[in-house]
């Protein structure tokens, strides 16, 4: 028996990705018999289960009676898959985590976390039959859920990789100078970044089996979107700040939003050398170093639940 | 002195990351007070360059006499944004690869490649000044133009990173069985795969001023994308045979087309085993091992230009 | 003003690659006049900066008056190497937290994290300068340097993308079985992860300026390894904790060990359809999905201090 | 049909990683019934496979009774690990490559590509089974094999991610200085680069059924490394050209050897501001741009074989 304390642990399956095809509308050329329609719709997703609870005795006694194999978690994402319909992430984690709490007496929570890519569609007008999509790129979805049999169900969507650009309305100064300082100060400068968002809401939203998180997905990323673009800003925190705000004020059910915004760094290049003046138009684009921002903006009165990244390298 | 023999060699900076603002129409509140304009627009380009020529002494005795630093092939990449604007990427490169075969005695031969990242633009309906993009993912549009003092100019378009599917339509049966062969014929499948395609563009395309690239690049971009869509597949070989074909017989300036199609697989989950149909619904995306379908259909009587693929695992 | 609140949040340079050079013993062809010596060993940082404080009117007024330039937090890295040099990662990382927060009072907290490459030397037997060298690869040293005007100092340190296996000594069975499970019991199988792993030290050993951080990462990282080769395993989590326990028991200023495991599987490919027996040799290593457990283990009486990685995809 | 022209094409099974444990010794504790012995060696490989020959109705009809599906080639892959095992990347590349040519007649060449990765032994003195191990990192093992039923066997070996730096003995001047040349002469500095190597393999050792060719890649990596590291560089092309000469001078059935090298720039900081003299002891290691150095050097009399990076952004 071990002398030291086993603290926070968990163990699943991770990325398990899973495409589901679902068939809309009657008639088409299928040569499938059943689930026909010739209107195909399609999510795509990477799914993650993380699982926690009693599990003491899988680590230090070699016994296993307690462990659920991740190889299992796999199985039942696709079987949910199949049974239950992919409505959206957020719906599909909520399944997912209920199910690992509520039939295995040692798992206590259950935590999701689902990538999505989304897919347009390429239009075939010469057919009615329409099952050809392209990668839309741009973001990809993310959602986190997790289910606890003590202080129930949280969900945290969010997006990453959505690379934004204002190519003025940005200034920087008026900032501390010590015996390091070198940066001139900037009256109108490139302002770019790569959205990390998380946002986290309100049981409302959460208990709401009705609640429609395609929706509220499309309306928190225009807000923010809209807000970057809209900002006049005078740091890269500013503008943070106003994105989480303007969510928080149009989105009633969200409760906190947590931006991890890197300065994607557009140089201006010195063109003086070569007897040419360079007015704002030709920028370097560095990938690193790069300054990075992070910031959590919640509602008056509601604890913030968004992990804040402690350790990682973005 | 070397008794081997120094073969095919190449140098200049690779990945020069640049971003052009340029700015249209009256007015706006942008703080710089020429060049002004409020609608702004904006390229944003990876420029690789790679020198030919005689460089026997570079290599064998320590004499840098023919050699233009891989820096001044940067700064020229910046200073040509500023003096000649980037009207495409295609447009772009070969200004460079001329200027340096015609500016530098050893340097006989020039190849540009470029990658282009394209940005939507984020509407401000509020504001007459618009300078917010968001950046748009799915594809890379690619250019690669040589210029040699000799056999000209010859340009290459193409794109990368383009990922489409279609979730029917697409058959795989009678091949070859040897005994290795344990694939079941199949007669319903999804077809996935990320495109990566160069086309070489005719003497007509290449030395014409006018040329418009960028209404090239849409043109060939979305014949691929409907011949994919349109095309009932019984081989992803047939596939990208028709994309091919449907990009020469449509745009008369094409001569060559080169393919690199990932099958990327998505293999049906077996659901048996939980008591449940999957009739074509719930699908695992697998990463690797993964087919790999490359080709290159050119119009009769000219010659194929473009690299095929000898080593590179995509 | 808001009528939110502004929560956790922290800015800073993210990833300033320096490498140092020093010279040692004396003479030496070198061209530099001092700093002279023929032996040269190098140091090869990423050195991420973070600062907590009162930074509320940078984001909510526009007021940057609070606010000291990531760009001087990477200027202050590259002059610290200078005149500090850089002992080790978490000496160099102590230095630099102290610095933020002794020199400007807004800011109260500063975090640098740390990712050192390691290089061995290239030996020219043939003559006494030595100063060429081979980066080792294998994993990547990590650090963690948090120091607060009110908590003091707290050093992490670990490593990333240490890939290990065991080919036999490894089996999985007596697990629980639901609907939804279909994985056989394994008795021998291959057992292979690519270990993160991060441990927290003792307040003895971060107020300690004459602790040997080198040293000290050797033997945690050849603890691991025994660990890890010699536990004839029931489990990864039993492993993960076998892992934990050896570096406690080793180290008695290690507090707390935190690993993530991810179940590099390696499938048995079934070679009887073509008449082979395949008796545990030919294996298929997959990529995704995979098995991921992750544990922290402490000392009893200490408060666990490391991350968990609540919303990470490793 | 066509009225086009189908040119080059190939497909195939890409990135099959195959692991193979070999048990050698006697006895041991593993369960393993037969193919015992307790000293375990393990080949670690990513086997790509391109199939060329008559495969025009698969393009133009869809016919596939010419097409051995990539399914099948990755079987094959598998069992030929059981049926031959794995001597060398090159031996097993032969052995895979011979067997689709000669065993299917529409299969007029077959490219067989793999990458190694080497592992390191972690050693348990306590016992006499030793089957722990940890990934060496470092470079990645490469060979090209093709074997065409006209022209015969091709084998190219290669490494590719090993990166290395002299901390001086690099100057670089007396170069062409034109209109955008601002670089200054460089009379001491860091020279650093990650090599791509490729070397073609005359005919004598491929066709030796004898061939060592792990210890012909041991000897050529040596020769590389000691070349780079003894070199005094006048430029990266004379480091790539001595890498080269060195390993034709001493590995007699070298016929070519063709090297990628980008300069992996290592800026001076500028710490005058700082009231610091940066006497070559802190750089900045810069990611983006880079200079790109490629060259092919064979021995007089044969006929270069490796393929030229045409298109490729290293």
């Amino acid at each position: 028996m071990s002398k030291h304390v086993l603290a926070q642990n968990q163990y699943g399956k991770a990325e398990n990705r899973i495409v589901k095809v679902t068939r809309k509308g009657n008639g088409g050329t299928s040569r499938t018999e059943s689930g026909g329609g010739s209107w195909h719709e399609i999510r795509d997703l990477n799914v993650s289960v993380a699982l926690r609870g009693e599990f003491r005795d899988v680590h230090l006694t070699g016994d296993n009676a307690n462990c659920l194999p991740t190889d299992t978690t796999k199985n039942t994402v696709y079987a949910f898959g199949k049974e239950h319909g992919i409505a959206s992430p957020e719906a599909f984690g909520i399944l997912l985590a209920k199910h690992f709490v509520s039939s295995q007496q040692p798992i206590r929570e259950a935590q999701i976390r689902i990538e999505e890519y989304v897919w347009d569609r390429i239009p075939v007008p010469t057919r009615k039959e329409q099952h050809s999509f392209v990668r839309k790129g741009q973001e990809v979805r993310t959602a986190q859920i997790t289910y606890s049999e003590t202080t129930g169900l949280q969900v945290i969507s969010g997006l990453k990789e959505l690379t934004v650009m204002n190519s003025t309305n940005s200034e920087f100064h008026g900032y501390i100078k010590d015996k390091y300082t070198t940066l001139q100060e900037a009256y109108d400068r490139i302002l770019a970044t790569k959205v990390t968002a998380r946002w986290a809401h309100s049981a409302l939203a959460a208990d709401d089996p009705e609640h429609d998180w395609d929706r509220s997905y499309k309306k928190v990323r225009k807000h923010m979107l809209d807000a970057f673009a809209e900002t006049y800003s005078y740091s890269l925190q500013q503008t943070l700040n106003q994105m989480a705000e303007r969510v928080l004020d149009n989105c009633p059910r969200v409760n906190e939003v947590r931006l991890n915004l890197p300065n994607k760094h557009h140089f201006l290049v010195d063109l003086e050398p070569f007897g040419l003046k360079n007015d704002n138009e030709v920028y370097f684009a560095a990938d690193r170093m790069y300054g990075l921002i992070e910031g959590t903006i919640h509602r008056d009165g509601v604890q913030p639940v968004i992990a804040t990244s402690d350790w990682i390298v973005a």
